[in-house]
């Protein structure tokens, strides 16, 4: 096992990583207030680990809720679902509730957990690769509004991550490998040497080889880590983390939610921030090609769907949070490993990118 | 203008109070951000103030929302409404709201501000005396659920409180006396010359005398403020100001939301912790005599509806945020004037005074 810490302050939190952790109560239990527990998972997750979660939380008084599953359903709707059970069990402010799911479980468990009460600990179990390497570390909570993805949320962090590899395994080759765009994305955003490493181990990772998957998860988290640690609230740098994310975010909106899992969206919206990148001379046809190719590889996107005309596109990704006085802030690449916020882009490059990188119909 | 500030560092904030302050602008202008204010209000206090309030705001990408009036809205779906059209507008992290109402319209206000875009900034303007003395002033914010009051929420400072006793004149003599329950509670928990000076002035204050009324909200939020100051997040002394609401809560959740106003929950709900702690022996008869009577003399209810059992009640108020490891503990006078939060009561002693302070039917 592998442990990091995010380094808060009072605030400090273990990121745990390695295979059989779920059902080892010593991870948990230090991070336990009161008595009450509430396990918040989903229809798939369920059935394969909960019953493994529980044996950590054996003697507590626990009580579940199994969430449907998918990005739809990431909704206000859902999250009053989560608060009406811990009424209804009338589990106080010392209570705990811990995420065992995916990003959206971790997402919607986060911000319930931020609002019961004004405020309860959760413990953030992830079991895709997406969660262990990017959504359960950082305190981002949210859900989805129709208009816009993460609209409604807070900044609240976990007491604790434990990322169990083993639940890896069971994790469909399409959603194993949307969590890989979360990793590449370290690589390009201030981790050069990372995105080598990538390039060169993607076949074993894409293999499942659990050394190479704990080496990825670990390395991801630690910068993770130090981008949260540095700019908690994001204030600064820690907008790079959304590299590739204003125009995922418009392809998840647009397509409606679900229909394009969020790593899919991300890969490809990577893809045009580089291609806006290259355009405006920041990064040179090589290095776009490195990365169209390593995306590729993986099997996923490098264009945004032919279903959103560039217009549609443009149009959603002016809802986004890193709007600052009507203009969109984009993160783009000076360099490969290096990435920056900028409105320095015209908008006739930005309308240009967006209807060159669109999928054939 | 009176002006007071609540200390809280670097997110310290000014609380103005007096006549006229509605259309100034100098209020307001300096604690917001962005371009974009939105005033979200309900359907009494629009078609009264909105227009005096825009005044404020002249020059300025404004937009507003008006939410029904009355308790039974404070939900999580109206919350909802607020965050829709702020996001048509496209309103951006720099946005700010206004809360310009009573307490239901500042909490659901707070809450959104809290949640947009994992929080914006907002400013309260409270138009009702209940929320001028107590709601609008400390951070507090929430929606309500079926199972419980206040049970969804945050805490989330706005920049700014602007008291304009000028909207007192239209308020309904109900929610004006709802109001002065919470001005007898300051004096209850910590403030036994103010209590003194109530029960000399509350002719002036039913005569909504000008002098007495500033008075009253100054040396509330003065109580408030320091509080607050004191313990943020309701670690501690905080909990004081709940005096006679886990009472309260229980009638209004009971109740139904809106069928009691929360000032007269309130105010039964500080006479039954008045008698209780007489029957612990803590208060004399005297003193529960001068709490009713004053409470009388404001024109509020001294005991729990009839419509509510006794064993209703005590279930009801097992759903409290101030429940530990199961245990309810309870905001209890040791004295006029001195409140303390306990759990050292027997449960027969409660039992026994909710069986007694109930309405005849």
């Amino acid at each position: 096992m592998k442990t990091l810490e995010v380094d808060l302050g009072h605030r400090a939190y273990p990121i745990h990583i390695g295979s059989g952790l779920l059902p080892l109560p010593d991870l948990i239990r230090p991070h336990l207030e009161g008595r009450n527990v509430m396990v918040v998972t989903n229809e798939t997750v369920g059935p394969l680990y909960l019953a493994r979660q529980m044996q950590a939380l054996a003697g507590y008084d626990t009580a579940t809720v199994v969430l449907p599953d998918g990005e739809e359903h990431k909704t206000l709707e859902t999250m009053g679902r989560i608060i009406t059970a811990l009424l209804t069990r009338r589990f106080d402010r010392q209570c705990t509730l811990v995420a065992l799911g995916g990003g959206v479980v971790g997402d919607i468990t986060g911000f319930a957990a931020a609002c019961y009460q004004r405020g309860v600990n959760y413990i953030q179990v992830p079991t895709t690769l997406l969660a262990q390497v990017d959504s359960s570390v950082g305190g981002k909570t949210a859900v989805n509004h129709p208009l816009g993805k993460n609209m409604i949320g807070a900044f609240h962090q976990p007491r604790c991550v434990v990322a169990d590899t083993d639940t890896l395994a069971t994790l469909p080759d399409r959603e194993y490998r949307a969590g890989l765009a979360e990793v590449i994305k370290y690589g390009l955003i201030r981790d050069p040497e990372f995105f080598l490493w990538i390039e060169e181990h993607l076949g074993d990772l894409l293999a499942r080889d659990p050394v190479a998957q704990t080496q990825a998860i670990e390395r991801s988290c630690r910068n993770k880590a130090e981008i949260v640690a540095a700019d908690e609230r994001e204030t600064g740098p820690r907008a790079l983390l959304n590299l590739g994310h204003t125009f995922g975010h418009a392809i998840e909106t647009g397509l409606g939610y679900g229909v394009w899992l969020h790593g899919e969206a991300v890969a490809a919206g990577m893809c045009l921030a580089a291609r806006l990148s290259a355009r405006l001379g920041w990064l040179d046809g090589t290095a776009v090609e490195r990365i169209e190719s390593l995306v590729r590889r993986a099997g996923l996107p490098v264009r945004a769907p032919a279903a959103l005309s560039a217009a549609e596109m443009r149009d959603l990704m002016a809802v986004d949070k890193k709007v600052r006085g009507g203009a969109l802030r984009l993160v783009l690449l000076e360099d490969m490993g290096k990435a920056i916020v900028t409105r320095g882009y015209d908008a006739a490059a930005l309308d240009l990118t967006l209807a060159e990188c669109r999928a054939a119909r």
